[in-house]
């Protein structure tokens, strides 16, 4: 189980300021918050797009975007693309995969799309692609499931 | 692609002092630095064991460890336990993917052993666990590949 | 590796009359002809969609389709996906993963779409969807690797 | 959802003679009778192996077996592998990949093994891997998820 993001007086807060004005976070996810902060908001079509600048930190020692922070990004973006199916639930992730399309670079806008594949029960699956400049870099899947009403 | 961590003149360094006195780590890669930093070490019987000890900032907003770490340290662990394998070439990640067992927790020795399951020519195939305080918290599988030698 | 489409004299051949009429199909795969056949063809948009009508000796013992058919199903469409960036390789997949959304039942129209997600070199990624008359069943990843011209 | 194999009066057979003889197998299930069938018994250790014999039928066009044949046997592998945490109850699959190590052959003896990595409530973690004549060919992981007792 990797995440429980839900937790009641320390869930998301909108971010005032700076690149993701007006976008939303998760302040209390230390180790998050530490390769992030990661940002997230709704989009006029309803779908829910996450984002961060990458930065020299996030590279790993050949340079380019270290596996360890797409998948970290990956994590964060599997609960927003759930937004709506989680409305405010807890869940944990069962499962993520990924491939490594491309390397990203510090400089590069990351953002993560997706969709919900099947939600219905407690188990959610999604899908999503993280790009780098709009540049397919990771594409992900995982499985999350509820666990109880937050 | 994730990783390429036989970079020239940045390569493994051992640790002096500590908890992981006599383990090696990579210290030049700045996002693995920040998350971890991870070791490694041969064992006796030739196995390859990687380990770090959880700390709060290794924990999500719920208090157990982040997803993304595991993940962060689950690609430096394919990287050591291909090290034979490797020998000396750099390689990339393909593809990698893990199951989440249970929760692990702050002041836990986090250890990963695995196998190669095949090499043989660039690509390598490999599995692991991930254990905290000896119990199961993390499985997962991936495919590096080697580029060039370093 | 599972699969190598592209053998001199046995390769895809139009299908001529029933429900697939003009489409394509692998006339020389023991066990795929034996689990399908399954068919492919360009659509006018230029992607690729494969599909077969599902058959009581598709089901499992509960009565829907058995995983085992929709991953042999999902096996032959990474290559129709990949049709272009083969064009005419030998290839063999080297992973594939899915996630069961939904059951599928006989009498269904399967079809599977995707699209590579990244190709350039020897290694191809594909991700796609196999639905039963037009819902989704089953979300599906594979990387397969050319290994040689046919 | 892949399988459902706890069937009430349609539930394992012990087979009598031929190669695997005393051994169990689904006689209810007609995709996997047909691609198979697979065959599983307990150890002397107490852990289950899951057989078959490669037969031409099992192959791809290039003459190796078709990767659909190697998921539909792991698939069979991660109930067989869970029979003592099934204990009985229904289960489907939520998700099964796999890694294509190296090809099998007509003739071979095609054995799975594995373990259950993790099982407590109705989540069942699985890892194993598919050998034939002893070397090991298909990595794979999955989890089943138990849906009520049969």
């Amino acid at each position: 189980m990797s995440e429980d993001q839900g937790v009641t007086d320390q869930g998301p807060k909108q971010v005032t300021g700076g690149e993701f004005d007006g976008w939303t976070h998760w302040p209390h996810d230390p180790f998050e918050s530490r390769s992030g902060p990661f940002y997230y908001r709704e989009e006029a079509d309803g779908s829910v797009v996450s984002a961060f600048r990458a930065e020299p930190r996030h590279m790993n020692g050949g340079g380019f975007m270290h596996g360890g922070c797409l998948m970290t990004f990956a994590d964060f973006a599997l609960f927003a693309i759930s937004t709506k199916e989680l409305d405010g639930s807890h869940a944990v992730t069962l499962t993520l995969s990924g491939d490594f399309l491309d390397p990203a670079y510090a400089g590069q806008l990351m953002e993560a799309r997706g969709e919900v594949t099947r939600a219905g029960g407690k188990t959610i699956f999604v899908r999503g692609l993280i790009t780098g400049d709009g540049k397919p870099v990771f594409a992900f899947n995982g499985i999350i499931r509820k666990i109880r009403k937050g």
